[in-house]
């Protein structure tokens, strides 16, 4: 089993408000993609689609201001299913820190090359979201290679 | 052991161009960091020196258009001694591919999640001196979270 890891700290921005970026509709719609439904309690499933592909994550667990756990349990990505996506947020001098992980790859394909550069380019994305109220959302997404 | 994995795709470019980048010292100034040195033969040692650090990568291998290897062997982050550096380049369609993966991390530490988002931002870095001649090497390199 191999993970993605990314770390990104943002400033004038606290570890409440990047909670509210990874758990309501409205935050995750902010960074990652424009068309973002469903429901953000624990037990609760979203699903984020994007042009040519769509995840379902089931929420496992919330911890405002700290931590969010999500299982992929849908979606047309086969390699993502059954992983996880770590959140763990916490406050270090004037930053908050987001420490990521995408755990639970079967075997280090290509296509985790190319999340592993995507998830980097979209938690740049929530930085910015946290730093100046604008993210980068799928459609407005920066392209890091042809897999879109 | 666990590795940092990335992939990116440039327009406007060919692997012989993104093998340049990789294995001449003016190219590597354009998009890692602008104080590179050293010798870039099989054998030779490149140092990249940063504000606050300094990693020495012996050349392992050199294939033009296809393939370099470095091993890191030197510098004052004792995380990277001993881990290697892997690019391995090809055409596909309009898009010259480019896939990292730095290899052989002993733990998963949060300096690992930091160095993993700061490669990806990097790698945009060296995409952006592909496409359009100019990247973003240190000291006007993006910051990325409060390590620099």
């Amino acid at each position: 089993m191999v993970d993605i890891l990314h770390r990104i700290g943002a400033e004038h921005t606290t570890p409440e408000q990047a909670y509210e970026s990874l758990a309501t509709l409205e935050g995750l719609s902010g960074w990652w993609t424009e068309n973002t439904t469903g429901t953000t309690d624990v037990g609760g499933r979203i699903a984020f689609k994007f042009e040519n592909g769509e995840f379902e994550m089931e929420v496992l667990e919330l911890e405002p201001g700290e931590r969010v756990l999500w299982e992929v349990v849908g979606g047309d990505v086969p390699e993502w299913i059954g992983t996880k996506i770590h959140w763990d947020l916490r406050r270090e001098g004037d930053y908050t820190v987001v420490l990521f992980k995408h755990e639970g790859w079967r075997e280090p394909i290509e296509f985790m090359h190319h999340c592993s550069t995507k998830w980097g380019s979209f938690l740049m994305s929530l930085k910015q979201q946290l730093e100046t109220g604008t993210g980068a959302p799928w459609p407005r997404d920066v392209h890091t290679d042809n897999w879109g």
